[in-house]
């Protein structure tokens, strides 16, 4: 069930494959477009940054611009004033410099202050390191606690293929942890404590628990009362908690709230001495999708000094993240307020992507859930739904005579039919026996119907062809 | 001699403590300011980023500004130009999304054209790996060929710390071999061919040469012949070369010239079948210095295509590169014509900043070469000077008393003495019994004298106080 890369990367050299063959023979496939449902990219899609974020960045590029006078009319005033804000807190001015290998202090305290106002609990910029996107974060961290193979982490499957990747190539151990399908990808801490018994028993020194909340690929949203059960589990067995929060402004149903785990460590009383607590967040994802510029940030709480400086001198091989990405983190942790002049449109175009990602969630979800034997839980939040297929027992032993399993054959049959791209399940994971496809919710509203209709016509000639 | 973390960490962390110092108790040490002689990060003291560059960075930032008449009082008609043709090669002109794990194609096909017009032989931008500034890229090869501490990499004593750290952090072991002082840091095969034939007698499997040229922290380009040796000598015992070529801009030396291994390579006459190469470029040196972009490249030939595809495996863990660092690397490659508007200021910028570079490398030379007890071989390349100190008994005696690195020792006195910031030779190791530091070549021309007359004085001091 663990064998992710295989089946993920048979889809992206086909794909790659496709691509070409559009370009070089146009007219030879039946499609004639890709339909890209297979990555959290939105900006590829056609979603356009939030203007406010890359007025503030073209200023901080080009500071030259900020001593001319006709910039007043190309650029909002208050993006003017808070690039001279963030110019004023780098060291002489200098977007080009390496800064501090956690990041540029003042854009810490930035970042810090966001946090803050966000959990209603204080933040310290001491504990902020700035990371080029969540993934160095993760590598970062398990760098840290892997010694040996001996050393194991608790990661959910299914699971976003990062943190697999990351334990590999740190030589540790993958503890797998189930999502429970018929609650909504709910995390029970019972089978993590199954889990958790057993790998001691093999004599797995269990150090860390990993939580992807809102959950990629399984879109839920975590209950408040279950983050304080998985907190309070961490606690009692002695793990450190990875809480991948990267979806955090991604949250589409009504009935449900980010909490961050900082924010429900700090609302049980448990202080520094309690919970070594790693809070990811990154710029990639949210309404900005700002992918490309490679920002985010790891909080570290509850660490010791030595600990603490280990991760310093680890994160200080690679110099620094980049200016960029670590200015656009402070600009998404601490966007225009209700007073400032870019605040009304930065609203609305906020307002209309997270609204729009809610619309094509919706309908995507009811669409999959008409089909035979697909089932199909909420996307409650991130940017994916993670629905079920039952293969037909025919189906599963086409996709063995090719080897391929049952759901990487079901994908790439999709792709060469429709050019709809998705990831099978086994690229991330899930209880052996089912198979699921992972699909995002990002391309534009207006593509959503031709997806749900080429799709339609694919599964039922899929069925008609393996039915048992 | 190879306990490169401990002296380099030691000087850290007493800097940061002095920094704290300087701003909560002024006039509480002997000196009102540091002088950062430590890192190659030019903009950090006060180099200025290359408008053209700027320019063209701040438009791909916000391309909303291309449709603004205004712009063209703000921007020069070829930045404008640029901009377009650069976004007109990324999908979607989409630049914040992810790109692929290669980075951007016509990125790619642009800097494969600047090193085809460098080198005088074509390349290819299949062959481009685009990577936040050359670390990860040595990381990713280091992953690649480590697979155990039987897994050898032959790197120059002195070294950038970069490649012991990758190598330890990977579990591979490090093959030091030494570069010869009294030759202008000279690599001599024989000496490399002892050491791997050393190696090898000790169950070694030596995979990979590491070459830095222009040197870090040595200063030395090497000459074209001993560039043909290299080569020869990779090919006749079947080692990878790990070219790291991010000084190629740097050169100060009349009768030096920056040959690529790339070009020694094909000049050789060895294509695809004979070698694998990799070589390392990135935006934080040359003239430009965009440390805090975080670009750079590695173009790799002469590997099998199952390792290629392993290569990009890897690569794609971490989604890809920065976009603008991706867009920068680009420009350095591709920098103005003498056709474009920008090309008079551009040259001025780029004439200016190496022409100062190579004064301000001259004077710190010929300085220290006149202190008791020093030598100082040329800066031909890169940033930095690394002198010798012969060091008196009684400070070594005093060094040990201390728990210290005789040169980390003699670093840390200048520090507290001066506020001036060097890196002691043992944090890049050297040849046992021997003392260095390395001095970059980077504070402001006008702060060149002070340095020197701060620095003159303390070693008149500390020789008086440790003379044997």
């Amino acid at each position: 069930i663990l064998n992710f890369d295989k089946d993920l990367f048979g889809v992206i050299l086909f794909l790659q494959r496709l691509q070409q063959q559009l370009q070089t023979q146009p007219g030879s496939l039946p499609f004639d477009e890709i339909l890209y449902c297979n990555i959290g990219n939105p900006q590829s899609l056609g979603q356009q940054p939030v203007t406010f974020f890359r007025e503030v960045l073209a200023l901080c590029d080009h500071p030259d611009l900020l001593k001319k006078e006709e910039i007043k009319t190309l650029f909002s005033a208050d993006s003017i004033s808070r690039a001279k804000q963030i110019l004023a807190l780098i060291p002489g001015r200098a977007t080009g410099a390496y800064s501090h290998s956690q990041g540029i202090k003042g854009l810490r305290d930035a970042i810090a202050s966001g946090i803050a106002s966000r959990d209603g609990f204080p933040a310290n910029a001491d504990d902020i390191f700035l990371t080029d996107g969540a993934s160095p974060g993760v590598h970062l961290m398990m760098q840290l606690l892997i010694r040996n193979e001996k050393d194991g982490i608790l990661v959910p499957i299914p699971q976003y293929p990062l943190y697999s990747a990351s334990i590999a190539l740190h030589g540790g151990s993958l503890v797998p942890y189930y999502l429970n399908e018929s609650t909504g990808w709910g995390l029970e801490i019972s089978d993590v404590k199954k889990q958790l018994e057993d790998a001691r028993s093999r004599g797995i020194d269990v150090r860390a628990l990993v939580v992807i909340n809102p959950g990629n690929p399984t879109g839920q949203v975590l209950a408040e009362e279950n983050q304080y059960d998985i907190v309070k589990f961490c606690k009692n067995e002695g793990l450190v908690l990875l809480a991948d929060e990267v979806y955090q402004e991604n949250i589409y149903a009504d009935n449900k709230k980010f909490h961050s785990f900082k924010k429900i460590v700090r609302s049980l009383g448990y202080g520094e001495e309690d919970l070594p607590l790693v809070s990811y967040q990154s710029v990639s994802k949210g309404y900005y999708g700002e992918c490309g510029k490679r920002g985010g940030y790891m909080e570290i709480t509850g660490f010791s000094a030595p600990v603490r400086e280990q991760i310093y001198k680890i994160a200080s091989v690679n110099l620094c993240s980049n200016i960029t990405g670590q200015i656009l983190a402070s600009l998404v942790m601490n966007p225009p307020k209700a007073s400032d002049e870019s605040y009304a449109s930065y609203k609305a175009e906020k307002d209309g992507i997270l609204a729009s990602l809610a619309r094509r969630a919706k309908a995507l979800e009811v669409a999959f859930s008409k089909l035979e034997g697909i089932t199909c839980n909420k996307a409650e939040g991130a940017m994916y739904l993670f629905p079920q297929i039952c293969l037909p027992q025919k189906a599963i032993e086409a996709a063995k005579a090719a080897n391929k399993a049952p759901d990487a054959f079901y994908a790439l049959r999709l792709l060469e039919s429709t050019g709809i791209v998705v990831v099978p399940g086994s690229g991330f994971g899930q209880v052996p026996g089912t198979w699921h496809f992972r699909c995002t919710i990002l391309p534009q509203e207006e593509k959503i119907p031709a997806i749900i209709s080429r799709f339609t016509v694919f599964h039922e000639t899929f069925m008609a062809e393996y039915r048992d």
